[in-house]
């Protein structure tokens, strides 16, 4: 898992290379000029995060009304919903699960444009679809997902991007500015600060972690890697879900982790992390700048909202790991699990 | 919460009688007429676990795309998707949060049939919406909602199946088979095995909630239930998303609610508990029949699973109830909440 962790910044510049990139853009053309109507992702675990961050780019990038598909809506009870005007995307680092290739198959047989985004061109996946993205993030051995993760954003960025753009080619000043993200990780990493706040969760019980907008997969993906690595049970809100019902479940004994960027979606966080300091919640932030009332931060440099899901998980991937280990538990093989999950 | 879980079979019989079936049949027939092309959902807290029930009834019934919307997207991000050929439902008890009817303003904006699904005819949500349906469920005392879940979750049955039907009445055996649930929930309500199994979760330090497909949104409002008036950490996954990852979470002291109804996705759900078999998790079912390697269950009546959310829902409501008690929680007052939450 550490190795894994570790490759990410030299697996987010492989895909910004020339290569990866054209591959990228001629699937971005492709879909900028079918004009879907609106698009649906698919996808499982950490996937669906990545996903979810889709989601957002397609909602706010492309202006398209976007939606996160239940695959037992088709795959158990037999809905065949007209998805002509759809781009249907399913995300899996496998490609191997039976029920998110059961989605595409019938998503194309109704009309949609398909697309898979798979760290492996030869699964079932990319069989079912029309159109393939291959995140190329090599093999990864550890069983929770990690450089897949980050493969899979920036996967989705730069197609978002690329159809914004209509000919698949990201403008040059966004160009340059994700050009950055690799040498950005790399400092990310190179901080400790998460094995340091590792030791301070080493008995906590519990954990919740928050975002708004795009951090919300953030969020998301921070509490599966805890639970998955360190068997810790933690939640995921959406920082405005939090506010409703689940902040009564916070004490001083509950670590709150909340990502709080430089934008919209961390502007709208601080007032959810007020709202933790009047439950004497104890808050952690991961972002650019210290937040008044929290009691530590994981330090993440400060760029556009939109790219800082590639930098905030990394210091989060970090205290899975180091959390796992000060336990005693081995993150490389999770006990119960397998890589790939199979599910109909 | 106690007087406001034990009005739901009178809830369902009100929702059901003339007058309110007539008005909702109304807004069926006129959604009927519009034809949408895919229906995007959105709410907050239990409101967003009846949306989500919505969206399986809708891709599933009614053969539509469907979507449950981040309204952070519009309301943080400006996003200004193109909605004209789109259903937009918002679901609030109160319909008093201004992200959800800024939602509906957009959409409206944009071309949208909107629609607000409140108890709260007055509110700022059926004033953002061009159709309106009237939960009709009566002033809940509780800050956790309980009458207003199941109300929402009948409401939204009846419109869907009104779509469906075309003209917004219900086909004669659908009714019928509705008129059957008030007297089944009265039935439900009456047993205390809920109460029991409340003495059993006494020292639980976390719990998981779990069910596929339409039994989903009840393994999330489960959850919600727990934190809200027991501050219990309780997580809740749909069966397949349990098995990516989070099983690992799973040991003999993580107690298990499992809803495993009566078919597709009480099938899939098989699969799911005896994997958590094989991790030696205590599970309990909801359900209307024993299931292998469980160590109880609550026992409901066996109905179609598109029924089973509106009866499934209340022993686990009185679950929450009689634990809160018996951990010395005020159930009707949870720390830290309001009745209405604001978010924007």
């Amino acid at each position: 898992m550490a190795a894994d962790i570790a490759e990410q910044p030299a697996g987010m510049a492989r895909l910004l290379d020339r290569e990866n990139a054209a591959a990228i853009a001629a699937v971005g053309a492709r879909v900028a000029a079918r004009r879907p109507r609106h698009v649906i992702f698919v996808g499982r675990g950490t996937s669906d995060h990545a996903a979810l961050y889709g989601a957002y780019l397609t909602e706010i990038r492309l202006g398209l009304p976007v939606g996160l598909a239940s695959p037992s809506a088709i795959t158990l009870y037999g809905a065949r919903p007209d998805l002509s005007d759809a781009l249907v995307v399913g995300v899996s680092q496998s490609g191997g699960s039976p029920d998110l290739a059961g989605v595409l198959t019938v998503a194309r047989q109704s009309g949609a444009l398909t697309l898979a985004v798979t760290n492996n061109p030869d699964s079932p996946l990319v069989a079912a679809a029309e159109l393939a993205i291959d995140i190329a993030a090599g093999h990864e051995r550890a069983v929770a997902a990690t450089k897949t993760y980050t493969a899979e954003l920036l996967a989705l960025l730069l197609l978002v991007e690329g159809v914004r753009a209509g000919d698949g080619v990201l403008p040059a000043d966004e160009r340059a500015a994700l050009e950055k993200l690799p040498q950005l990780a790399e400092e990310v990493l190179a901080d400790n600060a998460a094995d340091a706040l590792a030791q301070r969760y080493r008995f906590a019980s519990r954990l919740v972690a928050t975002g708004r907008g795009y951090a919300y997969p953030t969020a998301r993906e921070t509490a599966l890697k805890l639970m998955e690595t360190s068997y810790l049970p933690a939640l995921a809100f959406s920082g405005a879900d939090l506010l409703h019902g689940p902040l009564a479940m916070a004490d001083p004994d509950v670590p709150v982790l909340a990502v709080v960027g430089d934008g919209p979606g961390g502007q709208a966080m601080r007032d959810v992390v007020n709202r933790l300091g009047e439950r004497r919640a104890d808050v952690v932030t991961v972002g650019p700048a210290d937040v008044p009332g929290a009691a530590g931060r994981l330090a993440v440099p400060a760029v556009d909202e939109r790219y800082a899901p590639l930098l905030d998980i990394l210091p989060l991937q970090k205290l899975a790991l180091a959390l796992a280990l000060a336990r005693g538990e081995d993150p490389d093989a999770p006990r119960g699990l397998n890589k790939v999950t199979t599910t109909l």
